[in-house]
């Protein structure tokens, strides 16, 4: 494995180099490699269609929002916020005698291993949410490209060196490795520092088991398995069965349901109408081109299972696999009961990954938060549909998704995850190795950033944002002597 | 196990009471436990002298330190400030087309479990840093209690549960559980959302191996091994040799050394009186007491290791046990060469807790960086002595440190830490399990929440401190509609 220890030491080397610039600098790469990605969008996109069969108009729309990204995290580069300046005036009348001058901030972990997506070949990729995020952050990025699209990945890594390379960085700041071997490889290296995933529970609980196992354990960020729970309340049913039924619909069939956000159920009160309008619904039949032969072989799996159990078919949907193991299909919506669903958890309950949703007819809504906490584990996203008078019902479901989820969606559709600085997306196991942390988002960047505090220390020694003169006019939160128990900035 | 569940729901339940309380009620309880802890101080302080061998002014300080920690999370919780609530308001214009109300908040994650440390039976313990910022962050705790102190662990936990119930809130909102076994039974019990610990690589290094390999992995925050290394530069160990000498010996010295922060090296340039003054120094004498027979052996078998190295005596020390295991010690202070200390790192490099530290001399500056990369893994803390002329040798050293510590000290000791806003208790492995939180300080509070967002939420389902009219007035960061991507606010 000489070649990845060849890498590893690219890698720290290019990152403390990168570590080094100010934020500035580091904004100016950002924006100049969500330019570049603008400026090659025709060629990508074509590449990306061809290698993973998603439309042209989602993979357009993919690039841009990859792009707007990069542009967002030069802007938090650039603002210097993410540092987490506090200074602690030095405080002679302190309740415990002497308080010293007290300086904190942010500083980049060092070199990041990404594992990227298959179902974002831009977003959650090469150039996607985990790399913007470290390289504002200040760390080099080692990128395990993704299978489904491995000229892609060559493609969008090719571009980005050659734009850190004309802007007067080190290339290596961004290096591709491919392959399993080579990415578990990378994640035992003593060099590497941090590393995210986005993808499957087995593959992610099996990264983190090594992350956690090294002899110098690191931190994992791997958003793993969701299945989106969606539940609509009596009186939305009753007035908007229409819409939601249509929304549902296209939630679920959008990107052939390869979304980590996807609704894998929707609760609908028995005798709605909403499961009819959902089996009538007219919608978009062509067929989509599954990912992977391995996702399509896992969703025909998942997609039997499922059939096989007390389900109704609500639309029967198609999935025909050719001779290399590609898989088209359109979108399969199945019914079943809240009895059938907590009697059959184990085959109904876990993620389908692709075009699949159930839709499960509840009782009473009352009874709804013990069912959701009997069959449901940790998701990334609660939807819940609501009209004037559903409120009541609806606000203990609320703070139970609350409780169980990452982000609570009203009278929307989980899929379409905006990236701001308010979102999150990570949620309680399965969903995330670490719910305290996003993916998606400029808190993005705090995965890739430790504290370090200076005390005592003469200005010189100071590192530039901790300093008095501020000269990167980075944000400083004082405690001035004599407020020493009064702090109500931030923690 | 049925005490365990018991234990656990008890915890689940009054956790949900607590986690809804407003901050002010939170505050008025955490500054009543505070006031009760002074009011019960002369009869704690006894209990804890008689259970651990510490000195009454060593005492009385900690537990006047742990009752303002108990103040200052107070004025945390009332500030709101850690809710980190972040708004993005809707904005039909957004680069990627409309951008839904996102409002984030943090949550309390649940029961959280606190292993409590033999070293600080106050601040570390029943109602130490881990207890007061959980609680702060709205979360239920169950302390596993330290064997070194378990009649202080009962009365400090009776005195906090009347405290609570005189609130009006849970007495089970603070429980203490006993033992090895109850503490693993309860650290794999579904209930228990995260854990805190302080205390040996060891066995911190088992506990996490146990919260991460659960069904659903939860965060575990172990502050491990430090082995705190102070750097004295040729110039300040040309001017300050006595006091330098007098400092360091206080630090390995006090609280018998047996303190996380202890510096466990001392380098100095060979031929600096530093040594000579170290060994000739005047100190108080009178043995004290280790903290446990299992903590006198470890360091006896350490002590004994170090001996046998090649090594000089500068203070020979003494350790003396009687039948039941106690041992009384005094400070052993032994010098070696960097050539020596490369040459058998595994013998003298790992930290040795208790009253022992090793002098090591240096011939050049310049080579400092190389040999503590050679032999010294991640810690809590680096110290950097210096005089006038003495920065620039200093410059690269203070980088290498900041790389690999929490926390730089100059010219000070790292023994004393500031319980403040900036404060940062943490570092890279081996010191801690997660270098990116930290066990002291308000910031302390954020390893017991995790954030959650509404999306297009209406205002009467919305938690209060997210909502417009904002009743606790807590700090809310708006992202405004046209400002998508000029974010400079909290990442």
């Amino acid at each position: 494995m000489s070649g990845i220890d060849d890498i590893a030491a690219r890698a720290r080397s290019s990152s403390e180099t990168w570590a080094a610039t100010d934020p500035a600098t580091r904004a100016g790469v950002l924006t100049a490699l969500a330019d570049a990605l603008r400026g090659s969008g025709e060629r990508l996109t074509a590449i990306a269609g061809a290698e993973t069969g998603l439309s042209e108009t989602r993979l357009s729309g993919e690039l841009e929002r990859t792009a707007v990204q990069l542009d967002m995290f030069a802007s938090v580069a650039r603002a210097g916020a993410f540092l987490d300046v506090r200074i602690d005036e030095r405080d002679d009348r302190f309740a415990l005698g002497i308080r010293p001058d007290l300086r904190r901030y942010r500083i980049p972990v060092g070199p990041v291993l990404v594992f990227a997506a298959g179902n974002f070949p831009f977003a959650f990729s090469v150039l996607g949410g985990d790399t913007a995020s470290a390289l504002a952050a200040g760390c080099a990025v080692i990128v395990k490209g993704h299978s489904g699209h491995p000229r892609l990945a060559s493609a969008v890594t090719e571009l980005a060196r050659s734009v850190l390379a004309d802007e007067g960085m080190p290339s290596d700041v961004l290096q591709l490795i491919t392959g399993q071997e080579a990415g578990v490889a990378m994640l035992r290296h003593p060099f590497v520092a941090a590393s995210s995933f986005t993808g499957s529970v087995r593959v992610g609980a099996m990264l983190a088991g090594i992350a956690a196992s090294r002899p110098d354990p690191i931190p994992f960020y791997g958003e793993l398995g969701s299945v989106n729970p969606a539940f609509v309340m009596p009186r939305a049913a009753a007035e908007r069965a229409e819409s939601i039924a249509a929304g549902y619909l296209a939630s679920v069939g959008g990107s052939a349901g390869q979304l980590c956000t996807k609704p894998g159920f929707l609760f609908v009160p028995s005798g709605s109408e909403v499961t009819e309008r959902i089996g009538e619904a007219v919608i978009d039949e062509s067929p989509h081109r599954l990912l992977t032969p391995g996702i399509a072989e896992s969703f025909e799996q998942r997609r039997s299972a499922i059939l096989g159990s007390p389900v109704r078919v609500v639309r029967p949907g198609g999935l025909e696999r050719d001779a290399s193991g590609e898989a088209w299909a359109t979108p399969t919506i199945v019914a079943t009961t809240t009895h059938d669903l907590s009697a059959h958890a184990k085959a109904l309950a876990e993620e389908a990954f692709g075009p699949l949703s159930i839709v499960v007819e509840y009782d009473r809504p009352e009874d709804l938060v013990g069912i959701a906490s009997a069959v449901l584990g940790g998701n990334l996203t609660g939807t819940v549909h609501l009209a004037e008078g559903d409120a009541e019902d609806a606000s203990r479901l609320v703070r139970w998704l609350e409780a169980h989820s990452g982000r609570v969606v009203i009278n929307g559709w989980p899929t379409g995850v905006a990236v701001t600085p308010a979102m999150q997306h990570g949620g309680p196991w399965p969903a995330s190795t670490n719910a305290g942390t996003t993916s998606v988002g400029t808190a993005a960047v705090d995965r890739f950033t430790r504290p370090v505090v200076y005390q005592d220390t003469p200005e010189e020694l100071l590192p530039l944002p901790l300093r008095d003169d501020n000269p990167w006019g980075v944000p400083q939160t004082r405690s001035r002597a004599g407020e020493s128990l009064t702090w109500g900035g931030r923690t």
